[in-house]
């Protein structure tokens, strides 16, 4: 029988039951109590060649900025500021110098734009394909750090950014598709995420934020997480999903549905929490005014487990989007 | 021109050279103070098919207690109790579900041994090879933590454990040697390494202990690694060196000159440190009370400056083997 992915993690999960677990089991990073008032936060990304980038399709800048990046859009996603990475390399004898200066220079900006140091790693000979993994250490006060459980019945759902431009980015590399500007705006999502820890910190010093987590595999993977975590449903209202304009333009001329990406394509790193209602509007106002984006609302948290409905003009659609694939 | 592993590495201490250092950079771990009295130590090591073991030649079983063990070898140098483990796999689609639950098995048997909790990590498809992370945070007592830089001129030089199995067993492999118990002993120390978190926490709390560290990569490269970082020499007496029976025998049959795989054979696993001359005799006799076990005194600290010195019944005797590689 081959190998399969969930069932190999449900395997891990049965081997290590009889260990005590730490809190944040199942949330995007493990969480280490610090001292009494703060904690770690610890999360681990691989990115494997073939499989999550293709070599000849993102430069060697762009794929270290993205390591340290997509490490933290999770810890963001639990009220943390990045601290100290530790970066795992294994590299062909094939490869160009150049591809390697490069890729440490894209770490390095990422670093310095999110003041992380990186403190540690190995770097190792491959046979034949680049391995990635970068291990990052967050830190947050424990009494603000959010978790995907804490969802409540009636609070809005809410996210902090655009969705679907980076799977579009990601179709328009793999359709070859000739660079526009909207293209471009697109293929730059895909290649450069922006995960916002201020944002996250932010949010998290609310206490009427309840539940929080990133967008990494899509809306409709990830949000079915967190209900199950939170043991709640959901309605969303796939018209208040926001939507670039870049987005809506390339898919426009392509043809394409725009909503899948938002849904499924993955790789938007924002931020998915959800806020107790009467509060809602008061904290949209507080980051409209600290941060000067808005955040939006698409939906709210229902007591009916594990049940995503999506509405179009509050009328129930159904969905049948396939789930996002690499290569 | 082709990437190299030591320029690559250079290259990342220039890039990141303005970062203000933490201590524990260029040894085993890097070091986080935690709070007044006790700090973390963080190591992570990759480990990759084809580069670093052959699938058909090692048992998952195995392969998942060497990922912990190289990892516990590097927290014991320090003097560290390791304590969470992150790891990441990434695992082609044709991989058989049973290896990786042996796989699997493997890392619970040692996080059992040595009172780890697997707290997190990744689990990736990969296109063709094997590909294993692990990251290991261990903890300390501040005042106890040894590094590399602290040894002093006229220290005796120390192990605890015998040379060169590892290198045999390896060898043995690769010649398909015929399965006799002194080559499965050999070939066992390859494949289980037993760091002792224990032995090197007891070291550590010595004060008369100045300078410690793991041997990976065989006495010869770890032991320079040393002297580099403490700015000093040495002299080994290569008979003092200590060959388990298994290896001289083997090597004996096979006419292969055990020393070389105790100076270059590599991943021993054992400790290398340093103690004031005076006091040796009497942490050598506390130590055997302790664990049981012998230290081994195989040579001195000099003044001499990145100069090691081989002796063979104290005449001075030129080394020429090439250091270890792997496949």
């Amino acid at each position: 029988m081959l190998w399969n992915e969930d069932q190999f993690i449900d395997t891990i999960a049965q081997q290590f039951s009889v260990q005590k677990p730490l809190i944040g089991i199942g949330d995007d990073c493990a969480v280490i109590p610090r001292d009494d008032k703060t904690a770690w936060l610890i999360t681990t990304d691989a990115l494997v060649e073939g499989v999550h980038f293709l070599k000849e399709q993102i430069k060697a800048s762009d794929l270290g900025f993205k390591t340290i990046a997509v490490n933290v859009s999770d810890i963001a996603a639990m009220g943390g500021s990045p601290q100290y990475a530790f970066l795992s390399i294994a590299i062909p004898k094939t490869t160009d110098t150049s591809w390697a200066h490069l890729f440490i220079e894209g770490i390095k900006e990422a670093c310095l734009k999110w003041n992380i140091i990186l403190l540690g790693g190995d770097t190792v000979g491959s046979k034949r394909d680049i391995f990635i993994n970068l291990t990052l250490i967050g830190a947050a006060a424990q009494n603000h750090i959010k978790y995907r459980h804490q969802a409540q019945t009636g609070d809005v759902i809410c996210i902090n950014g655009y969705l679907g431009n980076s799977g579009g980015g990601f179709k328009a590399l793999q359709n070859n598709l000739p660079l526009t500007g909207d293209i471009e705006h697109l293929i730059q999502s895909h290649f450069r995420p922006q995960p916002s820890p201020e944002q996250g910190q932010w949010l998290a010093s609310q206490s009427h934020v309840h539940a929080m987590m990133d967008i990494s595999d899509g809306l409709d993977c990830d949000l079915k997480r967190l209900l199950k975590q939170s043991k709640k449903g959901a309605v969303i209202e796939t018209l208040s999903i926001p939507l670039s304009k870049s987005l809506e333009n390339v898919s426009s001329e392509q043809g394409w549905d725009a909503l899948e990406f938002a849904l499924v394509g993955g790789e938007d790193y924002c931020l998915l929490f959800t806020v107790s209602s009467k509060d809602y509007d008061a904290i949209q106002c507080a980051f409209q005014d600290q941060f000067h984006n808005p955040l939006f609302a698409i939906g709210y948290v229902t007591d009916h487990n594990n049940d995503l409905i999506y509405h179009k003009k509050s009328e129930v659609i159904h969905i049948h989007y396939e789930t996002y694939k690499h290569f």
